[in-house]
């Protein structure tokens, strides 16, 4: 059993969200167990008002939680003020054993400083990092990270987000190690800076599958399983990814009405342009992994419909079936015995 | 009379792209004189070997260069050991004032580095930067810099880029002065790192008409008419954007050719796709700005053909007739009688 602590306040919409996708994923995958935390009156008045809470009563229990971070909290009043919120209690789940993994769809800043918090980070890391699954032209997915919780990095950070990037992957090929490359900038142009060369030697004695430098457009020709860079870059890279997609959207969708024929060619094409938004819809790559942290740590976007928040509960059911934590403790202990070097940045 | 020298050997191509691109620009545009500099032979026949070349002969001089930077040489090989190159040759045309812009489309390092050292950087800025214009969904463009030149900066030279950007520009009013954005990360998590903080303080003490800071996906939504960020982020943003397009583009292709029945839609709605893709077209964008020297100074893409080529040649011609220079140096003007203050970074 998969036992997963759901904070079911968070994000924009919080319950009419967090309970019914609960509840679907329940249903859709029967190794799982959850806990669903919240003001109890009010995550039992939303269970009641589901069917399926019935059948899934065994697997689905309703773990109290008095206080709710709200969305625009400070990080501050989040950690230090609101000791039973519902964010609070579902990382004490992880922290204690009652749960495998947690997810929240509320305040990033402030999930991330409370799971930092009760959990800490593992041995060998020294900060956690935000990844995320970006869709590559193989039809598969590119793991890229950090995406915005570092905003400076050292080389050994680098280094560490590639242990814990490639722990969360799965290779191309099962049996295969994955592939780790580090984002760069053009050959053409004076090569990185000083922390991304010293990572890259890093990276290159590491017991890692390293692939070498890659560019911006690797993420999506899906050169490697797992990009690595800094938070700034990254989160520059995400926002920017998501800013072209919808620009594209929307000049397709101009073209397809500029005229009488461009809309009945676009009536015509409609089955095909369909196919075309699945693939491109952001909410299956919805669920940022928080990774270094002793439990497993999952971010759903904010403004996620029941759908999307389906996938980040999917991401957290990976992980712990696919050992993330341990295989990132092996990583490390493989490094430590190769070199018996410290992973840490030197202070 | 706009004259322009052009770097007639470089690129991945060489004469076969530049001479007719020239000659093609020569036609459309009646106001600019053309140095097509290059080895003089072989220049001489590719322009005897088209027709319009006679009729555009009073506007279209060759001045010759004997040697030619390959596009792997490394820079040390082209500043110092290729004294006679088309590269040299066009850039001293700009320091004689024979020429007011010089284009070329050969290796981005050696033409940064020579028409760096033989132009020099402009009073108050320290370090040229690149830039280049990103389609927006306000079907205008918004021109991003730094893309690579510089991939560690302080916050003196992100001011400077803000300064060289706002010259470049034209607002989205033409009697409105551009504003200019400064590329951070997402609002949610930890803002920016100290340089970013340090810079955004600048802007808003400059003359510039400073909108704050902006995000990846604003590049694209056209909030700004620049946005300012270090060479790494830029590069790595500008590349990632090239891979999301080619990913998009091979993902519709697919889709319009899964079956008999997309294929035939595809078939119907191809004048409509071909509208998207000529938007899409990368070729339009072609020919960054090399920003900060005492002349204009345009790099085109290596692989452009003879219709992308032309696009930065007009680069070339717009920055002049827009006065890019004057327009800089009486930024710098403007500040340094406000403040007093000196720009350039503390050493």
């Amino acid at each position: 059993m998969i036992r997963i602590a759901i904070d079911c306040m968070g994000g924009d919409f919080g319950l009419p969200v967090t309970v019914p996708s609960a509840l679907d994923f329940a249903s859709r995958f029967a190794d799982v167990h959850l806990l669903l935390v919240g003001q109890p009156d009010a995550v039992s008045a939303a269970l009641a008002a589901d069917a399926r809470s019935r059948v899934l009563a065994d697997r689905v229990e309703v773990v109290p939680a008095t206080e709710v971070v709200a969305m625009d909290d400070p990080v501050e009043v989040a950690l230090r003020r609101k000791k039973d919120s519902s964010m609070r209690v579902a990382a004490q789940a992880v922290k204690d054993g009652r749960a495998d993994a947690c997810v929240s769809a509320g305040n990033t800043g402030a999930w991330m400083a409370i799971t930092r918090y009760v959990l800490k980070t593992l041995d060998g890391i020294d900060r956690p990092a935000i990844a995320t699954s970006i869709p590559n032209q193989l039809a598969g997915a590119t793991i890229m990270l950090d995406l915005g919780a570092n905003v400076d990095c050292s080389a050994e950070h680098l280094l560490q987000f590639g242990i814990m990037g490639a722990a969360l992957a799965q290779g191309r090929d099962a049996s295969a190690r994955p592939s780790v490359g580090l984002l760069n900038i053009g050959e053409e142009i004076i090569k990185g800076n000083d922390v991304v060369k010293h990572a890259a030697v890093l990276l290159r004695d590491s017991p890692l599958n390293f692939y070498g430098n890659v560019e911006g457009n690797d993420i999506f020709k899906g050169t490697v399983d797992v990009v690595v860079c800094d938070g700034f870059v990254g989160n520059a890279v995400l926002k920017a990814m998501e800013g072209i997609a919808k620009m594209l959207g929307s000049m397709i969708r101009e073209e397809f009405q500029r005229n009488a024929y461009s809309m009945m060619s676009g009536m015509i094409a409609k089955p095909v342009l369909n196919r075309f938004k699945d693939r491109m819809d952001h909410r299956h790559y919805n669920g940022a992994a928080l990774l270094g942290l002793r439990g497993v740590v999952i971010k759903s976007h904010g403004s996620a419909d029941s759908y999307a928040f389906g996938f980040a509960l999917q991401r957290a059911r990976d992980a712990v079936a696919k050992g993330v934590l341990e295989r990132t403790a092996s990583y490390i202990a493989q490094m430590t015995q190769q070199g018996g070097e410290s992973l840490e940045t030197p202070t």
